[in-house]
């Protein structure tokens, strides 16, 4: 029915690794355009107090997620692991993103863009924040490594402020979150009702 | 196969609600047996220094979970109404469970009870912290409304707040939880992975 899901994603986030690796296929059955919205929990957090992520803040949740992670992955056949440090700084795969966007590649080109970026930390052990590995991942994909240098732009900061802004004003306070029609879903098990709600608009 | 859920509710818990409506049949069908664990949230919120519910606490986080319940109520076909005030004081309510599993109430009883408490918070718009809402419910499904007077008694009082430590213990920081075989399964959204754990066993 063309309908479009906003798929709101933050690179340091476990559960947005799920989505990621799942919502293309999901999405193309569904019949459902995906908008790739990258985006930075961490003002988000700091207006709540936070100065790390939430898994840090409450030892309890974090045990759980490691675990609740670890179960899901191994249900799904994902690779997983643990990044060292955690959260890892994303603003660059961030940046990247917008980048790719901005240079007009498609949004199946974005996608495969930001599969490469998660897989590299969550399946792979890499650091997202080294131009080293998001190099590799444009290499992998086919796209041009001087991306990078856009992505260095003060247009493309100003891209990722304004994408900050914007999930606020959306009432997104974590990641993944998916916002069809005003109506906001969140997180990785609200995948199904995101699209199906795509679906019949 | 014989396996055992522990299923770990909170009365004032939205989404304890949802569990606890859809439980039983569930593990009925999964050849799973339910130990119904009634524990309060507080003590373990206060111990991370809130005062309230996170989702009074972290106003986006609440307006997305009032959506997302109405949503998936909706779905479900269960009546949902936002308690007021939220979140409602439930230690009576987790005492009675507590009283009636002492005088030896069967756990189908049991299940009677924490259903009929949860419809008239949510579905009726009814006061749990209220002894006369309790007493409905204990006549609604049959029990004795003298499980009141137990209820009441330091032997439950006592045993409420053991049951606060056996959460800890277990390291749950959240409800609805489910405990299978020590393994710690969290919100509504786990509970068919957690039957399914159950089954298997």
């Amino acid at each position: 029915m063309g309908g479009r899901v906003a798929f709101w994603f933050e690179f340091a986030s476990t559960y947005s690794y799920l989505s990621t690796m799942r919502i293309e296929q999901m999405a193309a059955r569904a019949g459902v355009a995906i908008d790739w919205h990258p985006f930075l929990l961490g003002p988000i957090f700091h207006a709540q107090g936070w100065k790390t992520s939430p898994f840090n803040l409450y030892p309890a949740k974090g045990r759980y997620m490691w675990r609740d992670m670890e179960r899901i992955c191994a249900r799904r056949g994902l690779a997983f692991h643990k990044p060292d440090p955690f959260p890892q700084n994303g603003v660059g795969a961030a940046r990247l993103v917008l980048a790719a966007q901005a240079g007009a590649q498609s949004p199946d080109q974005v996608g495969a863009l930001v599969r490469a970026i998660y897989g590299a930390q969550f399946g792979n052990r890499q650091d997202i924040s080294s131009p080293e590995t998001l190099s590799q991942c444009l290499i992998a994909v086919g796209l041009p490594v001087a991306l990078l240098d856009l992505a260095r732009s003060d247009e493309i900061k100003a891209r990722l402020r304004q994408q900050g802004d914007r999930a606020s004003a959306l009432d997104i306070f974590g990641a993944p979150s998916f916002v069809v029609n005003g109506d906001l879903f969140w997180g990785d098990d609200r995948l199904e009702q995101a699209l199906a709600a795509a679906a019949t608009v």
